[in-house]
């Protein structure tokens, strides 16, 4: 297929779609509404459904109930309206049912406001509601990544089933690229065996279910859940490295602000700062590694468009060996790659 | 007042009337099902408000209501009614409001069970929901320390203007203890002249409000949150410190599980083995500093009733320093004193 | 009391407290807000709630629990909304609980407008809801008989165990008169035993139902609805005759719509022509033995602000013996006397 | 096609799809269970969308939506989940919508009970919810009727662009009998134009509302919706005579009781008295001219599974000139032919 330009929501839509997607269920919010929208009009030509619920509750449960007879279902949603869904998120990993769950994140807390924002760190890698389980995390910079990503995000759904997320912000929703949509590397999926899918008389009923009144059962279910989210950190933990061989003043940064922050390392370097950029393209599970990669980096700078909340991860990662600074802007206010410098040399200043 | 005997569920409701909390909104779910009712039949009496709402989400968008209009107001539920009230928490979160929830946990993800469980840590201490928030987390591990905490929670929602969690599990609501309510240090609390009680023509209106469409004034608004959150850092740590002068082997654990490591700890200092116990009384803010408080510590190992959750802010504390380990149980099971030495036996026996 | 000023809506509110109504429970929708408005802050003062609820249909439903606990509890909406609220009515009617529900009507069908209708007449008589049941309705024309009217109305839910409706108009809503609260004729109440209150062990448990599954069962509790049904059809009926004695032409007219036709009335009379009204206060039941005491009548006219639904009521009394016309407006149009006369006259010239 | 035998729920579903119906939203109640569940087995295969809602609220306007994109949809209920649908049922008839809705009676008031019933007679034919609307309401008595009248609703319904009901009992529901699905006779059925399918940018949107702020406006459009009613009125009334010719004691009866009362009019005569049958097949319009076919009628009587609805209607026709009389059964007890002969034979003891 040829590149076409598209922009970000839509495009995110028509992956879901080459992934097989063809069940949609949301409840309209700003910044992402093009992307229900697209769904609204493209789902019914193949065959599939798009519904908007009655609320972001109902969506949920619904994309529930697809993903428990075997479809590929996704759902939408931004900053509140995805902290409304947690509880069926929960619900979803506990079932062990996959489904693709995208959050073009505005600025919060509460209705916040309604410019880019990664203010929902937390809340998408800590697993927002209840209970002992994670969910894969998938933060694209780029319009092609995003795509790539959402497609990737169906096989890892299917494959482990989990709920998947996908983070992007208002920037990469609304902005417009040219987009190829390519098949992901095949996983081995097998066939959907759990799925209530009826029986026909020829076997036993299939049963979806988040409830284990034994506590032995309940632990039993998970320590087993807690096995594949081991599987999922061996394997699925992806991230770019970006002039680190030999940095010295190591950013951590994703998403639009890891696009802005290139910006930063390329300036910095001009002025003979040896700048380089870890890029996480899954939030969960965190690149750890990446900072073993890291050899000359005496300073560590997490860039983020909320208050602080992945530097959390860093100073996990780093463990007290490298001092971690911060730099973010929130609320819809994006960080400029001069300011990010300044705030890299001010450091520097008080480091040397 | 005299020491009564009370159900862990009884007595925070009655606590929470001791403050001068007049106003209940909730929806049933086990195990917390005593407190509600027991609100449903003394509320009234005093003239105040007990109220079963259509839904958890209703309930707490009923807090929220009460809230802004100055009064003193709690809703309680277990984790998946939790999950479903993080919108709104982080809706109050944004519009600086007090309130205190009570979470008293059970096992999950979805469903989960109706076991005693410490699996919501995660969706406590960094905000269930979106945005740059964080609520005051109090984690009491007797009836009495639950009383208290929870008639302090209302004095430091009213200060610091923030909904305040008491979080606790299915053992200290469901068990019995004699308790006292005794005032807590006053604080010095303002009066409440931001909230909604009508203008009588004579100023102007006040507006209770999480939106901000301006992203300098949303940013603006959460570096004016940051500050508070820092300020609370700063003040509101509690934590016990037991036997930990000179222990080697340092557990850290809360609620119940910290009940239940003091017998542990004393079980290994009779076999010679110098154990100690940080407990954390309040999980937001985490007790960074005890850790500065445990020079002879050689190994640290996070006890908890889920399967490891609190280990990252222990892990954030210790900075590398000093190895940590993880005892966990999970899904209603409840460690036992004996199984939790084994385990820091099994360490020593690979560490020494 | 002396007579007060008063606007229609708060007159309304007023007067549910004087009958000692402490609970409100509603959702806002035009032309009722002042009612709700009223009772949110007069309701606290004497330690009564009112409580804003998610949906008319949450709102009927906390007006069901209300009146299972014995308490006067009443609420309010305009025509859609009552729509949704028909069947909490049905299971409040089926569980024989006293209620006092008032509908502001407005134009339909659906959302329709926001002005003066009287297009609910069937909703409101024929059980708009499923099941045999009916509900007495009251139809005011004063702002001083709306008062008296919704305390009556209190008065006949207690004694009856049914829900009880008051139809108003727009125009009465937002109109003001003076008024003047003084207590209905009494009624011999009987204490609430059946309330669920609480046991205090001394007693079975007192139980709120609906539900007969049985279907012998339910046809006796449809029989004795039915008897009850009878007993207030032979006592409540209420209705106004309007020089009718001699009265060839007789309008039958009520609410708003009655007070100008009683203009319509003294107009013909004065160009000879002897009209008179029957004006029905009560809508069900409704008067049908008004019906007997126009001896003289030649041609009787319905008038209302509805296209046709009460001159199925008049046809019924009038059983084919006189002629029954119509005159309506609708959709917030409003009649005035003169097109009234003119109609009649119309009549007339084609009866003579 | 041949003849199959079918439950008459399954068979509704089949003769819905047979007529193009695609989209079916509703929520679970007995005794209808059937239907929806063959809907969620049947459309996915013709690429339609079954969806079982959040609640009833949620799936009328569900239907609402799709029959505003001009797709045949159905939803299908019981009593007081119909009552619950009220409100949505006004918007579609004030939007002027196509959409079929079934409601398979059974007992109330309120919750009621589970056996068949014919209590939503006031409900269905005049109109549950606010405004001046009606919808055309079909009655099958057998299982082919009801194949056959929920085929030709769909055309009425878009025909006329009006919601239509389908009301049947539990009887109907549950039976098995042989059903044929012929084509109704073909109306000549506009494009829908006015549907809101997308405009390609080609032509101004389609708005689908039924909010008319102006009341002149909101007048005008009531008026076109009487014409409509008194188009159905005069077009669409069904009935069946049997046995009338000559008849002096006159039943009326519809769906199961008519079945019933078929049986009590063939024993009647053969004890030589002269009884026949009106069935209404609408209930709305209902049969007023079958009246006047009816010569000999010295007795007529109302046969009804509730407490005395549908003989309002038949005293509307009657207008006085012979005697009304009632039998009735309800809350799911069913008449049998023996003791409706009884009662008319008690009548004709006393009028001999």
């Amino acid at each position: 297929m040829a590149k076409v330009l598209m922009k970000g929501n839509e495009a995110i839509g028509r992956a879901a779609m080459e992934s097989g997607c063809k069940y949609f269920f949301g409840y309209p919010i700003t910044p992402q509404n093009e992307l229900p929208e697209y769904m609204s009009k493209e789902l019914p030509k193949i065959g599939g459904v798009f519904l908007q619920a009655e609320s972001e509750v109902a969506a949920i449960n619904m994309v529930y109930g697809a993903a428990g007879s075997g479809a590929r279902v996704m759902t939408s949603s931004s900053s509140p309206g995805i902290a409304l869904k947690q509880e069926g998120i929960s619900y979803i990993a506990g079932a062990e049912l996959p489904a693709v769950i995208v959050n073009i994140m505005r600025g919060g807390p509460g209705l916040g406001g309604i410019q880019p924002s990664q203010a929902d760190y937390f809340m998408s890698t800590r697993g927002g509601a209840n209970g002992d389980y994670r969910t894969p995390v998938y933060a694209p910079a780029t319009i092609q990544e995003a795509v790539d990503m959402v497609m990737e995000a169906f096989d890892v759904a299917d494959y482990y089933r989990t709920p998947v997320m996908v983070v992007a912000d208002g920037m990469i929703g609304q902005m417009m690229e040219p987009v190829e949509f390519k098949a992901p590397k095949r996983r081995e999926l097998k066939e959907k065996t759990w799925a209530t899918t009826g029986t026909n008389g020829e076997r036993k009923p299939n049963i979806i279910n988040s409830l284990f009144l034994q506590p032995q059962q309940l632990e039993d279910h998970c320590i087993r859940l807690d096995a594949k989210y081991k599987e999922i950190e061996k394997n699925e933990v992806q991230y770019e490295m970006y002039k680190t061989e030999d940095a010295e003043f190591v950013f951590v940064a994703y998403g639009t602000t890891a696009r802005i922050t290139k910006n930063t390392v390329d300036a910095l370097r001009e002025e003979g700062i040896k700048a380089g950029l870890i890029r996480p393209k899954t939030l969960w599970p965190f690149p750890f590694k990446a900072f073993n990669e890291i050899p000359n980096a005496k300073n560590i700078m997490s860039v983020e468009m909320s208050m602080g909340q992945m530097i959390e991860d860093v100073k996990l990662a780093v463990e007290g060996r490298i001092p971690v600074h911060f730099y973010g802007r929130t609320g819809g206010m994006i960080p400029t790659p001069d300011a990010i410098a300044e705030k890299a040399k001010e450091v520097l200043g008080g480091a040397r």
